[in-house]
């Protein structure tokens, strides 16, 4: 097809095409030229092309916070992959990758280093930097409690709430009260002035009882555990656990936030709210939710929309009544059904962009606030091992004990008590909220921060040893092989 | 199968459930009062409870960007809906919701009300919730742009590039000179002090000639064109344009933000940052796509964070060597092979969440900053008008002129014009720049915002007017309809 004459012809084209582009391009730039002739000579400004600077203060907000993104999710990816690799869950990984780029290991390294990410004060007075992360990383957070909300199985947790519901509020109440207890000794070197024991105890006490619902679940799964009786049992301890928690960390916030005659209001408006968000929207939700899987079509954009204002909404209303943001898109993501279109949607939606994009930025700012330097001298180190053994007898100890009562045989409740003992992000988060309202100090923030990455790294490995693979395939049949009376095996 | 003894078993199960439950929770309350009691015994510090504040400054920065950012998603899409009715395209409506919640709607009806969105000055001395609202607007506007550069069809604009690049460049080098023109007039009085004609005629030149590829490719898509041959050229053009004027902007860019003598550096080191990302970056990524496009197995996870860090990384790098963040982020969307699984899960990945939450954090922190009421008075009306005009005629007398002279006829060629006039959310985010930079006046913003608005607007009805429906359909069929010789349809 193409004899010489037609290639001859759009070569011919093709050099037309390019002069008259060079044509128009020289003209353009003559044409240019000859403006700014005028435009310059008429305002006599050629010296000063140059003098505004596009920051004052010389300092680049964007370039600090994408050199502090990019660094914390490329390294929590790796340290995520090196951590999967040892059966560890990935979000390990992620949160010591925030640790390392902040003072405790980058800063203590090589300084210099980390003041690129994160500004020395003289260059950031205002702390602009670590505030745009902050406020990335919070909505990063709220973001992902609706996600987590959204992923709880109410009915799931109904099935179970017999067996459940005692083992899970052991496991509440005897580390909140070791926990508290312990503020008896904490409280006169760790406590900020003027916060009073009783916010420090609770603090302390809610601190010691989370448990990381969506890291449990990502242990189960990984181990293929989560339709297991004990795995469901522990997914639903965990999930009853985490809302019990957040109601008294919501407690707590509202106590030391406020005057005591407002405790009293804020108490009120908390109920007021979980009372409408139960008996209004969630029949609403239900019904909206019921309509939507009904229909043939792709679910509309406008639902998925409607849901995120919500979700932004909900979170507004509790920080404005005063037990912070994060409660109210996580009541939100926990009233919309788990199995409809609508919260699968939002799960898919959301969910990935919140973990790779938002959540690093709160792994660094919480790796930024953490100072395990602080924890240095004989006496500190004591006190950071008896936080985690408190820690740990508490959770693992009211929950086995519990579940021992309830039935369960021995080993089974030694896995469900290491299990319960996750503490994971939600630790984290709690964490950040205690060292924002001044409840703890720095030094007793890295202490529990290093509790919390201590608890979770137990989990999988005691795990191993207590279900061994072998085992958790033979039992996969049998659903009731984990009550006492068949076998009995020690706990290992 | 329930009969009346199991009944009553499990009655009596769940009652000795009940009472152990209380009796643990009453356990629990009462130790922790022992514990409180020695405690505050201990530590006299009872009247303390409450000293410290979440916040010393009585500012809660979460409170006002999460009602800026569910105000503005709310109204945004409400807006969109009513717009789209209109038959204009959705991003009009969020762009109106920031300019109805900025100073120059909401802050003129009730300012009480708009300072819960955004607080004054003395509530917010350090300007807090702007510089949050503006960092969650970068990171959106980053992500977008790479988004939009993954969707660049490279090989479609290769296969039009001889009849698309005189358009296209046309299209750009009339609307330039014009803009640079109308420095001369606008200069005096609307460039701030310290500010060159050269930077300020530069600048306003880029504004001028600034195609919105995403808008008008939405466009199409509406009215079923983006398939047609009009449609092709006008998608290859603007996205010349686009990749045009962005290197024209960061051109400006390093004008202004640097000394004659970096401006040098600048250049270099741009050159070199585009040449590896063409001869390095671009192979990689075609070999990295090609492997995983013939995996059967589903992308992996990894690919995504590496994109993802990619891109933050190639924002970080432009925004180091002096020429915005957005260009870096852009150039890695454009290398990556737009019909790669990679280039379309990333798509799915970011897209919705960035358009739905983190965009409109820009579209708040635009509509903030724009002041209409600055736009008063017969004088600055007129050049408001004038500037609308020149930007027209500019853009739309380019293309008409070089797609006449390409041989398209004159109905075609006047759509092909007013389709390269939308201006869009690409406008806005380059007079955002010029604002941060300091080249252009808070009024002239206003003006420019204005303008880009009513291009917008503008360009759907002009649209259906030239080409009604019932003709695109008869056309649709046959492709080479576009050209003069069977049909001479007068410009409508």
């Amino acid at each position: 097809m193409t004899t010489p004459e037609t290639r001859q012809r759009r070569f011919r084209t093709r050099l037309a095409g390019l002069v008259s582009y060079l044509g128009l391009l020289v003209a353009g730039i003559l044409g240019f030229l000859a403006i700014q002739y005028f435009g310059e000579g008429g305002s006599a400004q050629v010296q000063a092309t140059v003098a505004a600077k596009a920051n004052s203060h010389g300092l680049d907000v964007v370039f600090h916070v994408l050199a502090t993104l990019s660094a914390v999710v490329g390294l929590g990816y790796l340290l995520g992959k090196a951590f999967r690799y040892l059966g560890q869950p990935p979000v390990i990984g992620e949160v010591m990758a925030g640790i390392f780029l902040g003072p405790s290991v980058l800063g203590a390294i090589s300084p210099d280093l980390m003041h690129q990410l994160i500004p020395t004060v003289d260059v950031d007075p205002h702390g602009q930097v670590s505030s745009a992360l902050k406020m990335i990383a919070q909505l990063g957070v709220i973001l992902y409690m609706f996600v987590v909300g959204l992923e709880l199985n109410g009915n799931k947790i109904k099935n179970h709430i017999h067996s459940a519901v005692a083992i899970s509020h052991a496991s509440i109440i005897v580390p909140f009260l070791l926990g508290s207890w312990l503020a008896l000794w904490l409280h006169q070197s760790f406590a900020p002035e003027g916060i009073s024991f009783t916010s420090f105890a609770l603090f302390l006490g809610v601190a010691m009882s989370i448990t990381a619902f969506p890291v449990l679940a990502r242990i189960l799964t990984d181990r293929g555990m989560e339709s297991t009786r004990l795995g469901t049992i522990a997914l639903a301890c965990a999930a009853a656990d985490d809302a019990t928690a957040w109601c008294l960390l919501a407690l707590v916030v509202g106590i030391v936030q406020t005057q005591i005659q407002d405790a009293i209001a804020v108490t009120l408006w908390s109920i007021t709210f979980i009372a409408t968000m139960i008996f209004v929207v969630k029949p609403f939700a239900k019904r909206l939710c019921y309509q939507l899987d009904r229909g043939r079509e792709a679910l509309p954009e406008s639902s998925i929309v409607l849901a995120i204002v919500a979700a932004l909404l909900c979170a507004l209303t509790t920080e404005v009544i005063g037990i912070h943001a994060i409660f109210g898109a996580f009541l939100l993501g926990a009233i919309i059904p788990h199995d409809s279109r609508l919260a699968q949607s939002l799960n898919k939606y959301l969910r990935d962009s919140v973990t790779v994009l938002l959540l690093p930025a709160f792994f660094a700012y919480t790796g930024m606030r953490t100072q395990i330097g602080l924890v240095s001298g004989w006496e500190n180190i004591l006190i950071c091992l008896a936080i985690i053994a408190v820690a740990t007898i508490g959770k693992f100890g009211g929950t086995f004990a519990a579940a021992r009562y309830a039935g369960i045989n021995s080993r089974n409740s030694a896995a469900l008590g290491i299990l319960m003992n996750t503490r994971g992000l939600m630790e984290l988060i709690v964490l950040n909220i205690g060292l924002d309202l001044g409840v703890i100090s720095p030094t007793l923030f890295a202490m529990m921060v290093i509790m919390a990455i201590t608890t979770t790294i137990a989990t999988s490995p005691i795990l191993s040893r207590l279900i061994p693979k072998a085992q958790l395939e033979a039992e996969a049949g049998e659903s009731e092989g984990l009550h006492e009376p068949g076998q009995t095996v020690a706990a290992g």
